[in-house]
């Protein structure tokens, strides 16, 4: 692992972070393929938002800067950017925030290449037990107070189950522990409204525009496990893994991916070839 | 600050700390006195309830030395004990917690006299419109989730609103942003439920204590503004303020400490004197 922090190279963080004291932080795990940082420029508007949200000035500058030093530097084939703003404490204890202006942090991490079986033949997925909370003004950003999706992962049951659904505390679909959820039904997509939980995922929106393009009309409302069950199609995505059709998601089956595979074709250059 | 990390004084932490990365921490603040960790115990049992709740192994024997070693070392009339568990990613990307075993550590932190004006005349308050996500797994427990309490407290109307008080989504009142609240009404104390959302507070569970001792019944149970506004008195606690009756909510007054001050007498040389 590489990272930059406020642009300089750096090997550990310092303790008045409050990413680290409070979750007072973003992020973004962005895919790089041959040296490019994948859909960059949608990574950073949803940081933005999350900025916005969170009250933190946003220095895309600063950040398309160090991203290009960081992917020059170290030129991947494949590999993770994980980029990280978060708060400082200046020296204060307590929850005020002290200041507006980040910590950034760019990291370059190595991947190995997705699996391939998981896009061609579809995973084996959980309902996870744990709930995620439901609250509109954390809902859609990718903030760093991720503990729901920790105690989601490690339910899973064996390793084969490549993904678990997540629930809210009310009974709706959200989301995949690490992805989106879309479901198919005669032939129309529908996928999770995002406005009390989840992550709006950037994958997310790259399927939602790529079936629209297709002709294939995208449905965002609230999903409950009826419709989960009631659906022809069960897939999963996001930016490093693409997309997985779900064959089995506890005792359920699926064995349609039609509409899966539409929008896999579609964008499958992101991840291969 | 002096921090000691597994042990070991440092100066910054790793970046494979998931504390950082995903909230993935406990932590608790403690008064320290004439050298001394107030509660430790309690503190502790609950830093152990958190662990189990988060799933890591609890390393009592070696926090219980390595709290030695620091208060030895830096001798304090009066400071603030920071303790954190946190989760090493071993190195790997995503939720999978890869170990049981946390990161330990524990800073020292100088920290002014309580304001005793808001201990003895009350303090003035506001209700954040942020709420407070409800997630039965997490609540009751230190964890470092905390943005719904920055988002809070960047609320504050202005520099002499000395407390705020957390309803959660559901409309039901939960907490102080920094403490745990109480209300008197016809010589009863109730405190809110923590079932759904909030931090047990170690001062909030002394304040149950002391009243039950001096014969005041203490009920839990789910709270609403309407009991707030019903209520004769209202106050909060913490481990490092001690209790500050609330004069002012918003527009709403309150003229009586009675129950507050009951218990104020019994506790008061925890902070004071």
């Amino acid at each position: 692992m590489q990272t930059l922090h406020n642009g300089k190279p750096a090997q550990s963080l310092p303790f008045e972070d409050r990413g680290w004291a409070l979750g007072d932080a973003l992020f973004e795990t962005l895919l790089v393929r041959q040296g490019r940082a994948v859909w960059l420029d949608e990574h950073l508007q949803r940081l933005q938002q999350g900025c916005a949200q969170i009250q933190l000035d946003f220095p895309e500058k600063a950040l398309r800067t160090e991203i290009d030093a960081l992917l020059k530097s170290h030129p991947s084939e494949r590999a993770v950017l994980r980029l990280c703003l978060s708060r400082d404490s200046l020296g204060l204890r307590g929850y005020a925030a002290a200041t507006r202006t980040p910590h950034r942090y760019c990291q370059i991490v190595p991947v190995p290449e997705p699996v391939r079986e998981y896009w061609e033949q579809g995973v084996r997925a959980f309902v996870a037990q744990t709930r995620l909370p439901e609250q509109g003004q954390l809902a859609g950003i990718k903030h760093t107070n991720r503990l729901p999706h920790v105690l989601a992962r490690a339910e899973r049951p064996q390793s084969d189950f490549s993904e678990g659904l997540m629930l809210s505390v009310s009974g709706l679909v959200i989301e995949g522990i690490a992805s989106n959820c879309f479901i198919a039904k005669n032939e129309v997509l529908f996928t999770p409204l995002l406005d009390q939980a989840g992550v709006a995922g950037i994958a997310r929106k790259k399927v939602i525009q790529s079936a629209q393009v297709a002709g294939v009309p995208v449905i965002e409302r609230r999903l409950t496990m009826a419709d989960i069950t009631a659906a022809d199609e069960l897939f999963f995505c996001n930016s490093l893994i693409g997309l997985w059709p779900v064959r089995q998601l506890d005792c359920l089956s699926y064995s349609s991916f039609k509409l899966c595979q539409w929008v896999q074709r579609d964008l499958e250059s992101v991840w291969y070839g």
